[in-house]
């Protein structure tokens, strides 16, 4: 089953304690994008501007990702972000952010995109990802991500986009303000409450919870020694999930613990080159590998 | 097999947002003790006042642990630890701590507990805890606690411990220091040269992780939103986990994943009460239940 993301495609330059790299292909939407192909075939709808090197979009499109919904507006500029980690590789500062043609996207889904079954919504205005909702109806499975920034700003919104959608992939600090609670358990109970039928808390090096009608439960995350660049991994782990879930076309109670599973430790290969730079080194082999060693490490 | 423990017993006044309470018993080695009574006979080597409470001695003795080896010094003080917990039950501020005889504490190991094949040094000065290792020179199995303090003020003689005992458990905090990282995979791996054949790292709510010859690997914590006092978790951690081996006597690297598993889950347990309350609550029947739901939280 084919998989539709609507989300941000952007610039980055990132700074960590070891290096410094500019220029590189980012954004929720990318990394996500690019995550999920390992599974099934991917739509991706974003803007860009037209300072956008074209050989970002060719790494998509070579790629297997149908690129043909990033909108380009010529005179307008891509999103740029610049960040520098912490020593602890957790915390980050932006530096810089320009928003440009992303501050004023507005999707605009084709009509064959518009048939897709899964379909995710990376971090935007709740408005906007509720924009592109109205426009893919049909959907069988419908996630959004979201941010603190949303959660501060434009609360109603994000509750009416929580009644409309299936599930919600937020963070540990962003579920616990939503929540107004420290205790993550809790939180992910309160977040189901407000009307997603599932919720799953990202918590970066410590692996992720998942809420559900009959179930909770934690995996956590696979130990690499080799961080590098963790921009992007809550959406590769998105990515992941969803791109295990389109290609069964199911999303059984079984399957979503898999599809986390597969989430993780897609996950855990980005986080080990700057932007998509380890990514684009394996193969789904290699993620099967890894799965292997990850359900031996979860067996005892 | 027994086991044998040599650490603090002592008065604890606990307060959360939600509640306080006075008087409790506690201590690394009470804590620890306990969860081990679960798995295995405990014999337990400690320092009291004379301002002791005779009933938290009678509640260890039911249990079947030997108090045998607490020695009672009349016109000292026993150990009091006071401390506040912050609204995310994690960090955690000590308003008053009075160490009294605890820290004069010179463990004499009778000759039956020298015996003892299983050891654990809880947390105290690393000399102390050399001394108490050097009484149980025959011990199969020897596994040590420390803290922050040990780690700054007596930094040569830990590294003295580390060539003596089989394992070391700390927790994530302590763990980065010692190794001046902020990765704890690489943490684990570093800690793990110094000395002890394996090391285990104690990340709370997120579980714990494990650093053995040939295997590195990390399991999550059981989740409970149920957090009412995380005073001796990481304690009761270290008894589940010692307990269990102790019972099976083996420590291979299978034996050592079960044992962790069961370690996480009766630290589970300590948080849902006050001190020792929700242990005195619950029978080795529970945890096997927990431990049920654990694995098949894991399995995917």
């Amino acid at each position: 089953m084919s998989l539709l993301v609507v989300g941000s495609v952007a610039i980055d330059n990132i700074e960590t304690p070891q290096a410094r790299r500019d220029n590189l292909l980012g954004g929720s939407a990318t990394h996500f994008a690019y995550a999920a192909s390992f599974f099934t075939s991917v739509q991706l709808v974003s803007v860009v501007g037209g300072d956008w090197p074209a050989e970002h979009t060719e790494l998509l499109r070579q790629r297997g990702i149908d690129v043909s919904g990033i909108q380009v507006i010529p005179d307008g500029k891509s999103f740029r972000w610049t960040g520098r980690y912490e020593r602890n590789m957790n915390d980050r500062e932006t530096l810089d952010i320009e928003l440009d043609v992303f501050g004023r996207f507005e999707p605009s889904i084709s009509d064959s995109f518009r048939r897709a079954k899964y379909v995710f919504l990376g971090n935007a205005a709740p408005v906007t990802q509720l924009r592109a909702l109205e426009q893919v109806a049909g959907s069988r499975l419908a996630v959004a991500d979201t941010m603190e920034l949303w959660i501060q700003t434009t609360h109603d919104d994000l509750l009416e986009l929580f009644k409309r959608i299936d599930g919600l992939v937020l963070n540990d600090s962003e579920a616990k303000m939503l929540a107004d609670t420290d205790n993550l358990v809790l939180a992910g109970h309160r977040i189901r409450s407000m009307g997603p039928k599932f919720v799953v808390i990202k918590k970066g090096e410590h692996g992720a919870m998942f809420f559900g009608e009959h179930e909770t439960y934690v995996l956590p995350a696979f130990p690499t020694e080799r961080v590098v660049d963790p921009t992007g991994a809550g959406d590769s782990f998105a990515g992941g999930l969803m791109g295990y879930l389109a290609e069964q076309d199911n999303f059984d109670p079984e399957t979503l613990k898999s599809a986390m599973a597969y989430g993780i430790l897609v996950a855990s290969f980005n986080v080990e080159g700057f932007g998509l730079e380890r990514m684009c080194e394996i193969t789904r082999d290699d993620i099967t590998e890894r799965l292997d060693a990850y359900r031996k490490m979860l067996s005892f």
